[in-house]
């Protein structure tokens, strides 16, 4: 791109291309070359798009200094925001309908909403610590948009348990497990090679009733010789009080009562890991 | 926010906001009171605002009149990053080990990983009409990531077909398929209520052998008494030469030849619908 850039212009770009790539490191020469400007220069612009971000709450954009450094964007949602979006969605869960049989909820409407499930992505990467983290695990269905979400905010690769073993992804580690929930055994698998011994994951969800899912989860990470650094789930359920499963967040808490919807913002959960 | 802006300030923040909202419509109002800033100034930033996504390539951002008017942000790649883009793609997809038994490809690891999909969702809503789409359809699982990405970048509710009816969803509309490639019977399912009658659709997938798994979700609309307005495969195989379904766009041409890989970017399906 050889054309010059006023400031305002470059400040506008720098900006979309630090927000479409979060917690990647952009180096002082990439802008000088996309933009065609001195390092002085950039430098100058990149303070101002440290204000913007810092005075709107829209994250943080920090320096990283040696030999691989440069700038990077990292997402972080502040409490007003997380408080007034998990409201709203606390109502629409209370939306008459959602009740199904089995005390069910219908929620593949929020939890497969793209502006839904990106939000809960960033406040995911707002209150889970993801510094040596190697990527996201999720198991398979509803979990996977914000799972999917929170590994693009995180720059973190996805992977994602299958309910059964495919023949199309080669060799795979399975494992049976028992759903908190109504006992039953299931299946989960995943190929050999999609995780590398010793790595480090997070474990993204939906929905936690017993825990017994999570639970399955983390023991097939032990299979793969990996460590657990964090679960979060959108949902959790007030019953069963004692779950198989205690170190995690959780956004939203969860009660069916017959036909009544109770549905709260976890705020007490994360309350000390936003940021100020 | 009662903090004043500068006009760079405003500038990056406008960016951001509407970067992180494609295709949502913002009023002038909705600017002037964020940043305390008249409509005469909100207007002059935003004439400096379209000029940053014209110049860099990154979209378009229109004015829209009217009553419910303002400004969104239209994602929009160019024909040569994309080209660039799907080229790197089919070298890592050409990366020995990929083969499994039976000639299937291990593709996980990139149709997984945010980056990839969030630009193939870019591609597709730079290549497939959508004005007046309701909703983006995928069947689980492998194409969940890039049809949510696409969903994003459309600013559209997203639709899974599920493989198994689930009890917990309330009542379905099930039907059963032909795998074009391997011929098995198959079940899919979705719920009564996740499609109004009457609905526009855009099909996503990662995959396209036979086709056989598409026309069954063509089918699956018309019990919905919904029209397929438009479908993106991100792979289509060069063998076999018919498929079950014609009217379709595909980002890259496969052809896995014993242990030879060949893949293309499907340049030609396209060509003439990139911007200029």
């Amino acid at each position: 791109m050889s054309n010059k850039f006023k400031r305002n212009e470059r400040i506008g770009a720098i900006v979309k291309i630090l927000s479409d790539n979060p917690n990647k490191i952009f180096t002082l020469s990439f802008f000088t070359t996309q933009f065609n400007a001195a390092k002085s220069t950039i430098s100058e612009d990149l303070i101002v798009v440290k204000n913007v971000f810092e005075k709107l709450q829209l994250g943080k954009v920090v320096t990283i200094s040696g030999a691989a450094g440069g700038v990077k964007y990292i997402p972080k949602t502040s409490k007003e925001e997380n408080e007034e979006f998990l409201y709203q969605l606390c109502d629409r869960i209370k939306e008459e309908g959602r009740i199904l049989s089995g005390g069910f909820l219908y929620l593949i409407d929020l939890i497969y909403d793209p502006n839904v499930v990106s939000k809960i992505g960033e406040i995911f990467a707002s209150n889970i610590e993801y510094d040596d983290v190697d990527c996201i695990v999720t198991m398979e269905t509803k979990g996977i948009p914000m799972a999917l979400m929170t590994a693009k905010a995180m720059n973190l690769p996805l992977v994602i348990i299958r309910k059964n073993t495919k023949v199309s992804e080669g060799p795979t580690i399975s494992m049976t497990y028992v759903t908190g929930s109504s006992s039953k055994i299931e299946t989960m698998s995943l190929p050999s090679k999609a995780l590398k011994p010793g790595s480090k994951v997070i474990i993204i969800d939906d929905f936690m009733r017993g825990g017994g899912t999570i639970k399955g989860m983390i023991e097939l990470m032990k299979e793969f010789d990996t460590e657990v650094a964090g679960i979060g789930v959108f949902i959790s359920t007030v019953q069963p009080e004692n779950k198989l499963v205690s170190d995690y967040i959780s956004l939203l808490e969860l009660d069916v009562q017959g036909d009544k919807i109770i549905a709260e913002p976890n705020l007490k959960t994360f309350n000390h890991e936003y940021r100020d």
